[in-house]
């Protein structure tokens, strides 16, 4: 009966330590619930600045993991061996950052995007072979609106490692044009001809340098190469279109050639 | 006698320790199987909204999982060392982690194009070379109904970091033809002849501002560059063609030639 | 004397705390082993209803995997330092994970295929450039029937990252086809010679749009693009021959020509 | 004196336990080295069954490997802090585990290949734009025998990630042909000279249906498509060349062209 | 009530404990505090230095970081178990090292080449195909102003890996022509006329040696190469278009041909 | 003055403690620095077998890394709180094995490729599009003499990733030629004439079977498939070279046309 | 008042602990400090004799390295539960790794270069494309004089992954040609003429053995293939050009025809 009494007796302080662990369990619990409400309404508050439905879903995802967090450290509180339990949720944890690598990478390069700008809204730029305006930069997707009226939606862990052409930085722009003219032609006068065209073209910027010279001797044709710049306002395919009419026209009234692919043919009649 | 006594007594405590491990064990144990279904019962739920035999999967999955946890737990609670089992679970986590990778990215990548909606059902997108109309989002993959009737089954991380292109978004389209017209036709009334057919095709939007002008010096033609926009709900095709159909008829008419490739050729006669 | 006693008394307690760590040691590998033996029996249960081989293969390793561990707890419970151990072993799993990820994933591919049936034993789909009919679904591999009698066998993880084409989904296929016809011939009568055709061709599936008009004005030819749909039931190259064979001999009967290439040739005649 | 002998006395206990560790360690390094010979020994027997030089490496490694991680548990026994090694260990197992990846890789898809066989000694494949016939299966690489009598040798690691075409899996073959005739040949009657010449090479299998259909409004000619099968026996080469043969005698026996390039040419005299 | 008494008192040194710990927990946070405010505004001032609106994001993010981790130490101090929080902590920021990857490998990469400088403002580089001078480099990207005019973006993570030319190093640059003239010219007085040329240009670098031989039978005309060097002030364009217009002249002068494309044909005459 | 004594006599015990563990310290201080020159200088003999010059740098690097393996030991043993220093050692670990990853792949690749010799020096081999002879195996690269005489330098991490084909191992290489003739010629004339030259040339191996049929029905000519083995001591460019010299000798002998491409040309003559 | 006095006696050992803890905390960060500038310091010296730029930045970098681990190690000593802080390094450290693993690769593979030396200042290589000279080998690049006097920047990484061509290695080289020549020509006549220009050309190795033989029944031409070895010394274009010019006189001399292509053409004179 004595011995009893001692063994129990041995038990009442493990008794007194598991209501200490009980009692600070508890207060961990209720005092995490109310962080957790806490951090996931002020998380939403922040991320539904920039988009509402993705904040629902964020601060959801960060009350539940604030809970798990939670409860585990209560568990560990409470004398429950919970490494198993840390290693388990690591290992999903690592799991998920693999699943969601590229959602993730797109979100920071959202982020870095909005915070860098290296384009704005209504920018003319060229990424990845699409060519487009930029109608809105999201969290995920930068959205170009194509010049032939569709919408590319691209990831901005695209947008992040591709390199961009801002087409609306630099004012003017620098035009190629090669011309073929027949190999009777003179060269000085074909010169002569085309930097006159370009004089009168009030759309072309008489401020820059232009360049005009013979860079190939083609199959057919000597080819001069034509470099000229203009201005933005007045249009690009507008101001070309208008020098190619204006040569083409000035070449016709000089006699000058411009030839068709040319073939010396020997011939060796059988039969 | 006295002695093996007192080395039993040096037991007791130890015995003692034990049996209250083994009742810890134990709670541990019913408590965790009980939480492991209900878990497992809930995820169920969950993801049957979206796809009914992966809920059954995941579930299962879940419950073997949360079981394990419990037993390494329990087992940590009598006092065997779980430092190997912990590590061997992590690395196994790990291995299954890097070999889901592909299906953990779609699974994510699915429920980001779920959350944010770059398209949905029933739109015209272009992705990875593939156009066709969305038939289904599910979790890891995207259905798109190609045009010739085949069905396309797209993994949803293949979604996620490709460039989208939705031609739904915008009610017109910007249409471009190139025609190449002799070397001896005025251009002006190239021009003027197109324009015309332009303007009496009703399909054509006058609202948006066309383009027309000399682009080109071809090796047997000039080349012009027409530039029109469309209302999607005529038909981009069709409209094209009637177009097309029109400045044909209309440039045999004023008598303007369309040319075939075009050879100058020098002949020396042998024999 | 009473030194060496008192000497070797303090090693009792250390000998008593040595038997127990052994007896629980044993214990371990006693109840290790059956667990083992069951655990990898169970297993190979389950994957032999996939694959015979692979089961016997996967049991073993879990078997020697389970003894491992139980040998390593062991170890830790009778004092021995583990902690070297459990690092030599994760890096272990770490590197055999890194070497097995394509084996991993395209197992875990060959169980979400199977899983989730994005197509069936006996479809017709188009993956990675190959076309052909799925023979079999395996854990590590899908085989291909390709359109010539070969066999293709591709790895499963593969499969999950490529965008599949599945020809069975949909009973009808749309045709395109492009006829080039003379210059001289008059648009509108083509396109009826080539609508009658297709009326009169019970393959084509008269309930869906066929369209038919011009599209390019080629180099020697004007390009007419012929769009209509047919059941796979028919057979779609049977049906599209037919449909060719039919416009020529119709064209042929109207006098309109199919131009061979065409070239204008001015010459100059040398010496 | 006496607090001197005091001080000394407290050192005893440290020495008790410093000796105690002691002949701990001993013991784990003499049962580690045993334990390692008999490892390294067991590894060897195994992996030398498919590759001698390799067995005698591992088995090395494996030996010095065990060693180590003995050396270190009696380390930490005998109460040195071995946190340090045990992280610089881990540390180079990542090292070496990233260095060895693509080995290890292989390693393991050849594990995969042995015990899956998706092809075997002799079997004539295509792999990654090789085709030839396997000669070996080693842990490490795939060796085929090219047609050319050149032996390529492809580590199992492109093996596991490429998709193979197994050509020995079907005894049948199809063969696919296309014929030109010229524009003037009657359809119907192309295509019954054909079908006679299938019927009458003994090769070709009259029990798989052929196709034969005019597919194309090529250039210069009609271009018909033929498909037929042929058992492998036969052999694929020569079954082609012989159909391919009777055809062009069969079509001149018909006084059916086979057309060269045609050109239609509009010739304008200068001078 | 003894008993109770006792029991109370076994819970003073547990509250003086936990006092102490409060008292500890809370100077870890005032002095976290403060010095998480000291560090993110010396972080802020650094960056600052390169870019004003990045060093205000940077320095909050070390401020939330700083006191999430004073908080964690805190609520560890008083004995709230924080393994669980500190590896959800761990995982996320894995996560978020996985999602910036592509970000902090260009602000790393950019600051090498900031320190580095392989190039600097105003260089003319080629990189990734892109041809332009260097207008800035940034923390995240490094802007090249193309020759055309536009601004072209590259993340700094693409400078690092690509090789890049850099086209300023050199005051000079060789330039290579190849000359096609008739089968019939003479070798000899073809490289005499070139030299001539050469020797006649002030542009070209006398003082370097200069390259002309025949290095091609071509198809219609002998190939002759020509290598010489230009200073780069006076622009690489202009001299090599001065060249060639020189040597097109001297040719002509001297008599030797410049070869269109050249054809023996043999005629049979059909009807 | 008691109380300070008494104050005094509590350190005594830490003093003592102290003093064991800097003896401790020491001892380790000293045994890891022989160790650690005994390690490297094994090392570096075992490394000085295949590269000299590396060899001195790993056994500086393993000294290096021994010593400071052994002060963190040390401190550890003395009391200070260590983990800081290994978390960043770790750290600087994974980031030096991340830096040296592509550098360790090519020295495991080196190894590996030692140990297994797929090839040996001397052999003739391509890899990745270099043909060439192998002239040496190092750690880190193999180097191939090229057979225009230039030398290429490839990481053992290209080779063990490449598929390699390996041209020393058969003695016998397959020779295939496509001989085009014209369509007047008669189809087993000519695969007589071609036997015929076969069986006249020495060099071909008559053990082996030919192959000569009509493989395509060419643009202008009749193209056989010609097959043969040769042994590898004769030079295969050689009797390749001698093999088409005797057949266009024996088929100009024989009367039968080696074509030029052939054109059918309907002329019109305008004006 | 006594409970007071028990109650405050029970803080002195806390404070005693206290005490020693800032006492060893105040030893570890003055210690510290000095190490930290002593292996800063180091360090510089070292990587300055490479890169002067370079050393500044990472004895700065090693320095704060190592405060923050002294500090940290102080934190722990004085009893701040540093577990957070530490996993905050790790992550931390973890991420700029992961942001500077190309940096950190081209360092690496910088050291290996200069240590290896594949190749060394002057010599001319060839890598990804780039052929030049070695114009330096820097820690973190290659930088190479190309031919046309521009200087490429190559990232040590690509370095050291690419297929690198020393053609320095050898003093010879091997020039191949091929020589068309009428198809009348006789073959034994061709040749010879061929090898009596190589045996008139002193630059021309005779030591080693030409190739001239028949490999190819060209559309128009007979094609020889020329193989012969050349000195470095006497320039290898030179040489081909030499030999090449010498060939076309030599072949005119004795009358044997290079041809232009050639075309058969059967004539329909339409009208």
């Amino acid at each position: 009966m004595q011995d009893f009494k001692t063994f129990l007796s041995t038990f009442i302080p493990q008794l007194e330590h598991l209501g200490m662990a009980l009692f600070k369990a508890c207060i961990i619990l209720i005092v995490g619930y109310y962080l957790s409400r806490f951090l996931s309404s002020k998380i939403r508050k922040v991320v539904a600045k920039k988009d509402e439905i993705l904040s629902r879903f964020i601060s959801q995802a960060v009350f539940i993991l604030c809970l798990v967090v939670m409860i585990v450290a209560a568990l560990g509180t409470i004398g429950v061996q919970t490494n198993s339990i840390i290693a388990v949720l690591g290992t999903a944890g690592v799991a998920i950052a693999l699943g969601l690598k590229d959602s993730l990478s797109s979100v920071a390069s959202g982020i870095v995007l909005i915070i860098l700008r290296p384009f704005k809204k209504g920018d003319l730029i060229e990424v990845s072979g699409l060519v487009g305006s930029v109608e809105a930069i999201n969290l995920f997707t930068t959205n170009l609106r194509l010049n032939d009226g569709k919408v590319a939606i691209i990831p901005n862990s695209n947008m992040a490692t591709a390199n961009i052409i801002n087409t609306t930085f630099n004012e003017q722009r620098r035009i190629e044009l090669v011309i073929g003219v027949g190999y009777e032609s003179d060269i000085e006068s074909v010169k002569n001809i085309i930097i006159e065209v370009l004089r009168n073209t009030p759309e072309v910027d008489p401020s820059q340098q232009h360049f005009i010279g013979l860079t190939e001797l083609g199959a057919s044709s000597l080819n001069f190469t034509l470099r000229f710049w203009v201005k933005l306002e007045y249009g690009i395919l507008n101001t070309q279109s208008k020098v190619l009419e204006s040569i083409k026209i000035a070449l016709d009234k000089n006699g000058i050639e411009i030839p068709y692919n040319k073939l010396d043919v020997n011939i060796t009649q059988k039969a």
